[in-house]
């Protein structure tokens, strides 16, 4: 199974390119467009969302990640062996949380290139050709890195900003609630925000915060906009309130 | 065949990881996403939508109907038995008027719970791995509701107001245009909006409305858009025309 | 295999109900969405995005290709046999320049009818069904144009203005990379904008112009939006720059 996550947008010309570049590659294998919409040129906001997505990924995936704001530049082409999935893209450090969650992880440099790789989309040139040979159970077409060195390996295990708006406004953050956050309030843009179970266990309108399904600290307003009512952006700064903000 | 209708958007992580659980538990089986952008917090909305794509899907598709601002709440997890067809969602009125479209509708109590069933997310947890048991022909995990009571029972058959707003700004009512409307101008945001065959039939930026392709009286702007133009949103009121508005 | 190529958007229920129809028609058949964001009511604006993608496309492929603002009214229904390849849409100039593309174009008028086509919905009702039988081999339900007229047939090989912008606000265009401007600047909305090899190549915050992964001319601001930074459109002119400009 090849699984995809990236910053392509649901209806445009990229994520189409890559899924028949995918068919050609590896036919009848299935694919899953996991997220398309991962904030743009946000490798970083990226990399904790696709943290929280991997306990649930299928134990053999191959997961094709590609949120590229340096595509053509000095970044390399990397593969991870991340237990027992691969994980294939841009050495920017979106794949490094998943990464570090991993029991074992080995870095990979891609040294295999197509004919014709274009500039500015190795989604499609490389890193899909790429994922469905590993797919295909392949052997890596690269070299190992033996020092493991890769690009946001000095990253924070948590995030303690915004990295993701989802279609109803809520705002995820980086922070893993039970490392976290636990029964603390958090404070974004001012605003202190108290934990609940679910939105609806407040009154429509109220803001909190709760663990949403994929083990993050998510910032809502019940039936409202959170984004919007509050002012919330990827990269606000999302703090856990001290000791004296929770008696305020 | 499973068939999602969600209000999840197309690019988030929701959907993909609903097709994670699909691919897991029934594998191999055809999933289709019919609608990922139901208006969102709008259980109300969506099931006009719903009832009128109804009558062209699959006679043996499981629908996984997933708008569900009160998840985590008191409201309950229902299957309906729509004819052939089972209906897997919140009881919470979007499944009450496709249910009333058939000839048989049997409600039921969802008793079935997985380990861990998150309190924000039971799309995922709950919805999709019932689906996929009934997709695979297994028996439904719960108990028949005798007295048949459900959320929206009491619901109009028709809704006169803008149920959903599509790509190009043009507007669906809940109004069903062979049993309400026909030859009738409607009334929305004070104009009144006489009837065509089809957009190509006016000049560009003349409002009219005519009977889409699922049979609901539909409002647009040849060439414009009907949201924007005419300030139409997700529950302005939609009225037939009096018989002396026809004149004016 | 069924490519589509759409202004329906990727959420809604235009697309999903073609899907179901191919499931129906053409069970097993694989369906990749190539584009469902092409500009809406604007076939000349796709024409061009689709001939820039055709060569990378299955050489036996069937293309639905549908940005239709004129369904219902007289334009026709027409099948292309371009190389190996089938074009199924309707004949508004949004199939004619990929259908330039090939060694060989044959049109054809799609004379097959389904016992009840809707006003507005042709995609669904006639070219889906038409495009899963040439899918299956079967002969083209409709006739050869002995004399090949089409629409689209007199517009040049190039279009000087934004055909799409991208989710990152990159602005496509109608131009090609290679045979129009190599080298050279271009000016698009009173900017003279200068060529790179990517983005990535200048700092953040400049704008630039590079032949983009299908061959076009797409200006992009580094870590911006040109859309946005630029004042660009769909359809704003897009101009090669005099000589005297390049030395400005």
């Amino acid at each position: 199974m090849i699984i995809l996550f990236t910053d392509f947008g649901p209806g445009g010309p990229y994520l189409g390119q890559i899924r028949a570049v995918l068919h050609r590659e590896a036919p009848g294998l299935a694919v899953i467009d996991l997220v398309s919409d991962s904030p743009p040129f946000d490798p970083a906001a990226g990399a904790y969302l696709l943290a929280a997505l991997m306990p649930q990924l299928a134990e053999d995936a191959v997961i094709l990640a590609v949120v590229d704001p340096g595509v053509g530049g000095p970044r390399a082409p990397v593969m991870v062996r991340a237990d027992k999935r691969w994980l294939v893209g841009p050495d920017n450090g979106l794949m490094a949380i998943a990464a570090r969650y991993c029991a074992t992880a080995q870095w990979w440099d891609i040294t295999w290139r197509s004919e014709r790789t274009s500039a500015t989309f190795h989604g499609r040139d490389l890193f899909a050709p790429v994922a469905a040979r590993l797919a295909r159970g392949a052997a890596p077409p690269g070299t190992l890195r033996r020092d493991g060195r890769h690009a946001g390996r000095d990253w924070p295990r948590d995030r303690p900003a915004v990295i993701y708006i989802d279609p109803y406004g809520n705002a995820m953050t980086g922070l893993r609630s039970a490392a976290m956050a636990e029964g603390r309030p958090v404070v974004a843009a001012g605003r202190t925000v108290p934990q609940a179970r679910t939105f609806a266990d407040v009154p429509p309108g109220q803001a909190i915060w709760y663990e949403n399904s994929i083990g993050l600290v998510e910032i809502a307003v019940n039936r409202g906009r959170a984004d919007r009512d509050l002012g919330l952006a990827i990269g606000t700064p999302v703090e856990i309130a001290a000791a004296d903000d929770e008696a305020s």
